[in-house]
């Protein structure tokens, strides 16, 4: 690292006030893992009772803490619980040692916190394969424990940054039966959903009441709208973690709610856009809207044809509306789709319909809406009733300048 | 168009010296489609009795130029034939006006040689979506047909390039039964294998005798492990052809016959390998070898998923050895992978293997060799016997800052 990127064209201007969520304080430490002047480990306290739900990357190749929290998500231990993160080393591709690092940490949070160390979710992020000097991590432990407080979640925010030009929180708050629940969440990743520096790591915070299994539910459901709807670059971390944390301070059982549903979504959609905001050198931010596919999953598949295609993502940055390489990305992607049925709007613009360009489509006017910073590319394939939104950047000379001179 | 790119610096030293193929006889003229002051058009003819094979673009939204070949291909017709190409407009997206483009042209052919209209086989390569000039080319039929000569194959390769930073040749002979056989090949294709410009296009000539049948059996078979091997940045053209015209002059028949296979798959496979080396921006060669997958095709997954990913790409651009991301892209690919099993090497250079980087790697090893300009990446999976290799070239400034203003 080192060198301190400028921060995103596509920023939110500030960090958001975040609520406090009864039954949850935060921590963070300089541990040295990696970076020096700056903190990189998170600590995490979390009331007897919460419920945790987690969704992880399904990469073969996962980091020993995602397996391990894999193995722990689902119980039904109602103690207290804990997550311990660092920055600046994934642990990643680091063999047996890994998988002993990763107990390292977590026993030694048990041991400190004293609580049952299956209740000890841990993420690593940064430098794959390299040993994790999980010493300096533990070593602040009892820092850590003493500097605890329900405030501290924009600090925590900042500590599991790694190639992140900014922090990013998100917050709703909602009433049910007359009382508030609330909901704080932070997620780390400069978008390209990838195993360097880059893994995306989410943690949402809830004072709702809820049933483990069902919270597990909406959340694997929601995330399939949100960070599965996000691409930067098509690849994958081995260390992706997103875990929800519900401590049920505010006496409120949301199992089945639809407003708490409504709510876990907006959140968790905000900081998937705040990812993909700072993707690694982004400067548009696009939606991809599908309609008319011949099924859900049809849709999906061309929508990430098209976010993931580097001819639509450099045509984007380029500012040119090249609506041929849309055509294009549909037809390489696989999934159903009939030319001469195909419509193509950027945003409101209808550009190409019946197989052809649209005779009301001017190129002047398809290149005065591509100056905009925040694009549509709206699709419909006429064939059926299949839907599917995902959301990307273009593909720019600041993605390859990152890329291109990163580790060594 | 109009801006000149600078020659890749892979680039071969220089044009093959082609020989005569009995039996085919080319012209190259200007008929200014879209570009000025450069042939543009290509006209083949071919002897009576030329057997004709094809592989064609799997798109969706194909070109009616390749629907309409596909619908010549395979019938026993046995009379002249010829192939019609066109660079600077690809005819792709441009409705039921494309399809009688693609008409006027075959049969203007048709009836200037004298020959049946659905042994005429056409290509047009070029932006998307505009309509097609078909009368500029043939209004040049007369003046194509009357400069047809046996010499004129490298004419030809120069006539059909778009982004192509240099014209593309391949060719070998090999001796069956005391006589020589000649095969006689060249391409387009600036590499991206993408719609607009940058459609891969190819032609391969041989004096041999086939069975139609059996020849396009042995086309398609060597396609898999030449051009559908290869990849710049995963994008798919609407317009991809490959024809092979095998005309029987030297009165050699080599249906069934190893030798001639192995010849055509070296001509087939320098061409490839001429793509990619003028793939845009690229400035490394680099082969991905997969051993021991679980089966051919997840080992063909894995080599590809390393082959297009973003992040390898970018970091081979930037000579950094950065074996996490291989790591990376063997996970996410969604094939059969042990991370424990894992065996990567650069070269010759072990790198990582058993779950972690290898006691006898050195990053400057992998640094020093990373400056070359050819490259192989190769991983063991160590799962079972499948296997594959693919080329790709690694994704530069260059890549960006042609594709991000290329049309407008």
């Amino acid at each position: 690292m080192g060198k301190a990127l400028a921060v995103s064209p596509l920023a939110p201007t500030a960090f958001p006030d975040l609520p406090v969520i009864g039954g949850v304080e935060f921590a963070a430490a300089q541990a040295g893992v990696r970076y020096a002047g700056r903190t990189d480990v998170m600590l995490v306290r979390l009331a007897a009772g919460t419920a945790m739900a987690g969704v992880f990357t399904r990469s073969a190749t996962r980091s020993a803490a995602v397996l391990d929290c894999q193995e722990k998500i689902g119980h039904k231990d109602s103690g207290p619980a804990a997550i311990i993160v660092n920055s600046g080393n994934s642990n990643a591709f680091t063999g047996r040692n890994g998988v002993e690092s990763t107990h390292a940490v977590t026993s030694a949070v048990a041991q400190t916190l004293e609580i049952e160390e299956n209740r000890v979710f841990s993420s690593s992020t940064g430098v794959i394969g390299e040993p994790l000097p999980h010493a300096r991590i533990t070593a602040k432990l009892d820092e850590l424990k003493a500097n605890l407080n329900p405030n501290g979640i924009a600090e925590a925010a900042r500590a599991i940054m790694t190639t992140d030009t900014f922090p990013k929180g998100a917050t709703a708050t909602i009433e049910i039966d007359g009382k508030p629940v609330k909901i704080a969440g932070i997620a780390k990743g400069s978008g390209m959903i990838a195993p360097d520096m880059a893994t995306m790591l989410v943690y949402i915070f809830t004072d709702a009441q809820a049933d483990q299994a069902k919270l597990q539910k909406m959340l694997s459901k929601l995330t399939d709208v949100t960070f599965n709807a996000i691409t930067v670059d098509s690849d994958t971390s081995t260390s992706d973690t997103l875990l929800l944390a519900a401590t049920g301070a505010s006496g409120v059982n949301v199992d089945g709610n639809a407003a708490f549903e409504a709510a876990l979504h907006e959140v968790m959609l905000d900081l998937a856009h705040q990812v993909v905001r700072d993707g690694e050198g982004a400067t548009k931010f696009v939606e991809v809207n599908v309609t008319g596919a011949a099924s859900d999953s049809d849709a999906r598949v061309h929508a990430m044809a098209i976010a993931n295609s580097p001819l639509i993502k450099t045509a984007i940055a380029g500012e040119d509306p090249n609506w041929g390489r849309v055509v294009m990305a549909i037809g390489k992607s696989g999934a159903a789709a009939d030319r001469d049925l195909l419509t193509i709007r950027f945003g409101d613009i209808l550009v190409a319909e019946k197989g052809w360009v649209s005779p009301t489509y001017k190129e002047q006017l398809g290149a005065d809406y591509m100056k905009g910073q925040y694009l549509a590319i709206n699709v419909d394939l006429g064939l059926g009733v299949g839907k599917s939104t995902v959301w990307t950047c273009d593909l720019t000379h600041g993605y390859i300048s990152i890329n291109a001179d990163y580790r060594s």
